[in-house]
């Protein structure tokens, strides 16, 4: 039988039923950064944690998703989200959504809230990223390519942004739209002021062991706190962070956390369906290195594919030593089939992809020993 | 008088007259580079430059240019082409052709070439190389833009390619193709034979000064050879290499040159139209400091903007410093407005991109002082 009359019969026998759509869910977050500053120097600006909650409310209203519980410190308020996080500290705002929300529609709604709420009428940088979407079909339309990204985040920024797609145009890839505004005087380069060291490390990782993606069931754990503890996640981040969790039904889990009384925050996201399974981790925290970090991260979600961003500004020793370990050596068990290392503005950035080894390949790893940190 | 009311007039008034199309020429080059060698180890191959002449002339009638001149040395065939370049070595074959030329059209040509006339029958490396064009709607479909390109070259690699676009999105940007045999014994893998250093740097140069742009015509000098010496093109290649150049009616230059007894090349394109000025330099050389080179070069056609891409393998002392130097430091004069170094699959790549500091600028440069080779 040929194919076109395979398809009619089939066709004819499907008539009275709806096309079957498979269940879908793109995991892969839409990241954006934002860094806030007054243009008035001489007067004391307010705080973005002074922005009310029910104004967070109506500004995560547009981004299709909502809060669902929230912690804080001293430095940071932290917040658990139907589809993922957000963190605001005085001038920093990070939103990290995943599925199909439509993150950069809350962009101009953060920006009024910052000029509102904290007198922070100037942006001073702006990073926003995202892997290439394994449905890019099924998301909104602002978000369906990179090039109607940069488009609308152009539109903020007087055109002034720089926007980059690092990997392999035809595997997976990183795209990033990043503006600094010129003549900053932020991150200390008024006289006097020392400049703090940040990083910042995100591991997105695809194809994730199916031993592990059990655990992020409701069939194996019963909430946040009991799939924190069994399924590895307190081996990630550091110890003594305060953490908020979630585990969905009937599956998925989102995590938060920060550390002592300072903004540096460890999240992690877990898409646990077999189809599409994905985990991201994301920190900027100072107290472990970030390459061993790595590794840990790595042991519990076993993933196929890691794609990895590592962000330093000239100050971070830490920054600046996980991303000369990631351009010299490969990570165990993993292949690395791409490494950029990119000078921005006012930091360096490497990106790095990695396809697990197949256990033919294993054998010739090198040094498995984890260094100390 | 309203916009509208003004382009009607307009209109009206040239009804009779054809549509004025501008003439453009794409100085950009569309730069193809393959490496061959045979299945067959324990028999002796022969050498592309066994392909005789009229083949050669088929395969370029293919990518739509045409031999001027020709010259050769122990190590390397050389051709000026009517759009740009062709070196031809033992195992390797550079094109490198601009304007509308269909330059992948050619590449089934070279292998079956390759194969009949050197019993060449497989490829180590491929490098397909270009920044993207000023008007891809004048390129032929094929080259239209780099998905199509990365599509068509797929179909000779089995899909085993990889494609990079390095380079902010928003401004000029230079796309690669590359693809590297698995397993390949070429480059000294073979025990006892020692790899040999390779690098190339290629230099690709817009917005030229009006001053250098004038030396390129027939207005100011009488031939290539006038050319070479009064443009100043002498002091952008080592000392004694051979030469063989062309200056195009009434505009316009293309250069070859190779060094002593080897398969080390330069060569140069000057597309001298203040509209669209362009000019290329490129050389895998190993005589001179490749940073002391580039200063050379920028000196002679004074850029407004610059495009530069360094390969280097492991063993390239020469490529590996180049890099560094690119990575580390500006280049007098210019603002680096961006610098990516990637890790391939058997050497190293460094994109950077520097834009001319406005006279205002020029004092807060770094050291001007030139590195000794």
């Amino acid at each position: 039988m040929s194919i076109v009359a395979q398809s009619v019969q089939t066709a004819e026998n499907l008539a009275i039923q709806p096309p079957i759509e498979e269940y879908f869910f793109e995991g892969a977050e839409k990241l954006l950064e934002i860094w806030f500053s007054s243009s008035k120097s001489n007067e004391i600006s307010g705080s973005l944690r002074n922005i009310p909650r029910n104004e967070i409310d109506l500004m995560l209203d547009v981004a299709r998703c909502k809060i669902l519980h929230s912690k804080h410190n001293e430095a940071i308020d932290s917040y658990v989200l139907s589809e993922s996080s957000l963190f605001i500290s005085d001038n920093r705002v990070i939103l990290k959504t995943c599925g199909s929300t439509r993150l950069l529609a809350a962009l101009p709604h953060i920006i009024q809230l910052a000029l509102k709420f904290a007198q922070l009428d100037q942006i001073e940088s702006v990073y926003y990223s995202r892997k290439n979407f394994l449905r890019p079909d099924l998301q909104p339309n602002l978000h369906r390519n990179f090039d109607a990204e940069v488009e609308y985040l152009d539109q903020f920024f007087d055109g002034q942004g720089h926007a980059y797609c690092l990997g392999s145009l035809k595997q997976d890839r990183w795209y990033l739209y990043t503006f600094h505004r010129q003549n900053s005087t932020s991150g200390g380069d008024k006289i006097g002021v020392k400049k703090p060291a940040d990083h910042t490390l995100e591991i997105l990782m695809s194809d994730l062991d199916e031993e592990v993606l059990h655990k992020f069931t409701k069939d194996f754990a019963v909430d946040g706190r009991d799939c924190f503890l069994r399924a590895g996640i307190d081996k990630c981040i550091p110890a003594g962070a305060d953490v908020h969790d979630e585990l969905f039904d009937p599956c998925g889990y989102s995590m938060n956390a920060y550390m002592n009384e300072t903004d540096q925050y460890a999240t992690i996201h877990v898409t646990p369906e077999k189809e599409f399974s994905f985990a991201s981790f994301e920190t900027n925290q100072d107290l472990v290195c970030l390459y061993a970090q790595t590794r840990k991260v790595l042991q519990c979600f076993r993933p196929g594919k890691i794609l990895l961003t590592v962000f330093a500004n000239d100050v971070s020793a830490k920054g600046k030593d996980a991303q000369q370990q990631l351009w010299d050596r490969e990570l165990p068990g993993y292949r690395r089939t791409n490494v950029q290392f990119v000078r921005l503005e006012t930091e360096t950035l490497v990106y790095a992809h990695f396809i697990k080894k197949s256990t033919n390949d294993v054998s010739s790893d090198e040094d498995d020993g984890e260094r100390s940190d």
